[in-house]
């Protein structure tokens, strides 16, 4: 048979190392090189860092970016001879990441990225997107934004249950998940544990910022609907805890904050048509609140549709930026959103002989 | 602005006149050409047809096909100058509609069908399949089969929600309608009103069909997933009211058929992996099951997927062909299926702005 498809995994944090052992189980793909920043990784072999058997990878720091300036000093990792793409999960921001999918694409790359942002990066970065878009084009690959949200539950789910559609007047969307496994970082962004006022002063700071997605989502709804979307309108609010409620890594005591309920509504010919609505606290359940995934069209026909419990975010952000791979090789070049390829599924076969069926040969 | 998408709706029944209809409701797009074999109906004003106002596109009798053969003498109706797609709405089976789609190729149009067996001809029929994947691909146009079942519920959403997952054990998914909105001939071929006795022998007889398109869905999620298929076995029982149930074209008392309870499981490596249960009947909400799409992911993460009521068949049917022309219009050339293309979504803006941003323009 051919040579596997050959990926360079940049990012071994949570989900980074989870997609890279993801990987390790598929047939017909392997990791042929691997980033990451943290002093303490480089050098390890990757495959015994992943806690399995040494596969002769060694982790490098990460190639140098335009971001490094000329005369950068730092340690750099060295692009392997060859390879079809590259998985990156290094930060949610596009500013952040565009300098590495730049290098990426230079070398001839196709990239999946699970940042946030990239999702539909013309919502907040129209300049670098477009860039991205260019030097994608011109180089003959594909770049793709995804995860589970952004990237499935809120926007392609969503896209896909307007299908059976005659008419849409109005989508509502609701993600209502459990932060309980999440550590120190997430309760601190989520503003999990604070009284009322720590709240207020976290989001007017910039310290609390509830979910990155609402605006990606609700632009990339309306592009592939056809809407013209006018202005978004979010809001974050406490979600105040009624009872105690404890996890490994927080205690929040009743008339704390628990989590961060955030809303954006995105409005069109001046009627709110695209609502999305993702409270992110810890323990729901012990108030009543069912996690779940629901989404709701209003139109002809009108459809309600549940996942419950919901999808669970740290794993299907993983398996949807490994399970995407077929489709961006056998996309068109440029770059590309979920809902201008093919739906995602998982690959449980030699994934070279699922790349060959989506290519068409 | 460009010239709008212009189309040739065949077929004018129940489904290629709410979708005809839906055509017109949008922007951007034009039925240009109208074909049916109905001589009550050939002749007419299209737009008069519909319930509308004129449009001058007089409904012909169908081109001739090669299923004419070469001398054949009933009259034919005549392509338009130019066009774009053929929506094909005329027979559920492969053998019957290809000859019908070789002709649309052989204009150079592309085909939008809403036979359930096109949903993915290579489960019954593989050379029919191979043909019209090599005529499309030689004329630089593309096919598709779609519908809500098959063509959505129980294959394409199946396999949208295995994205998430790093692994899947098994599938299953079961799809609980309510037939009551249907005539006569549905109700024959899903055997309602008839007694036990004449039940067994209708499906002996094949007067009794129950659902067609479980080959194609199975085949369709396993392709998809790089599983290989090894057995499909389908079961026929006859659902057995044990109350009165009564719409205005059927009466089923206690112990009459009130539907078929229509089952098929797929086999990889041995295991029953891909379960698709359709049970058709009248009215089931009388004996208290709920109407629904059901969906069951046995992996890693496991998950339910929910939507109450069902998803309407007919409307869905309508929908999914139309709102799946850009996808088709921007394709690769070939035969395709729901898994090789975008994701399908409402069309709610200009029919030719979608399409091009499809294309990357």
């Amino acid at each position: 048979m051919t040579t596997p498809i050959q990926v360079v995994q940049w990012g071994l944090g949570a989900m980074g190392s989870g997609m890279a052992r993801l990987l390790r189980q598929k047939d017909g793909i392997e990791i042929v090189a691997a980033f990451d920043r943290d002093a303490n990784k480089i050098g390890q072999d990757l495959g015994a860092f992943l806690g399995g058997e040494k596969n002769g990878v060694l982790i490098q720091a990460p190639p140098l970016t335009e971001a490094d300036g000329p005369e950068a000093g730092r340690p750099a990792g060295k692009w392997p001879q060859r390879a079809d793409l590259v998985l990156l999960a290094t930060s949610s921001f596009t500013r952040e990441v565009a300098p590495q999918i730049k290098e990426a694409l230079r070398q001839g790359l196709n990239v999946i990225s699970i940042a946030e942002e990239m999702a539909y990066p013309y919502a907040r970065e129209e300049g670098l997107a477009r860039e991205i878009d260019q030097e994608a084009g011109s180089r003959g690959v594909s770049v793709l934004g995804t995860g589970i949200n952004p990237g499935f539950v809120l926007d392609t789910l969503v896209l896909a249950l307007t299908g059976p559609c005659l008419e849409v007047k109005k989508i509502k969307a609701t993600r209502i998940n459990d932060l309980s496994p999440f550590g120190p970082t997430v309760m601190r962004t989520q503003g999990v544990g604070t009284t009322v006022d720590e709240f207020a002063a976290g989001l007017a700071s910039g310290a609390i910022v509830g979910h990155v997605g609402f605006r990606e989502s609700i632009h990339l709804i309306a592009k592939a609907l056809g809407w013209r979307l006018e202005r978004i309108e979010e809001q974050r609010s406490p979600i105040v805890a009624k009872v105690r409620r404890e996890t490994p890594y927080v205690k929040v005591e009743p008339g704390q904050v628990a989590g961060c309920r955030h809303t954006a509504v995105g409005y069109v010919g001046g009627e709110a048509k695209i609502e999305l609505i993702h409270p992110q606290q810890v323990l729901p359940q012990v108030e009543g609140a069912e996690t779940g995934d629901y989404i709701e069209i209003s139109g002809k026909p009108s459809l309600n549709l549940m996942i419950k419990p919901e999808i669970p975010g740290g794993l299907g952000t993983m398996a949807m930026a490994v399970n995407m791979i077929p489709q961006v090789l056998a996309a068109r070049p440029g770059l590309l959103s979920m809902a201008e390829l093919p739906l995602p599924s998982a690959l449980l076969g030699d994934v070279r002989e699922i790349l060959k069926w989506r290519k068409g040969e």
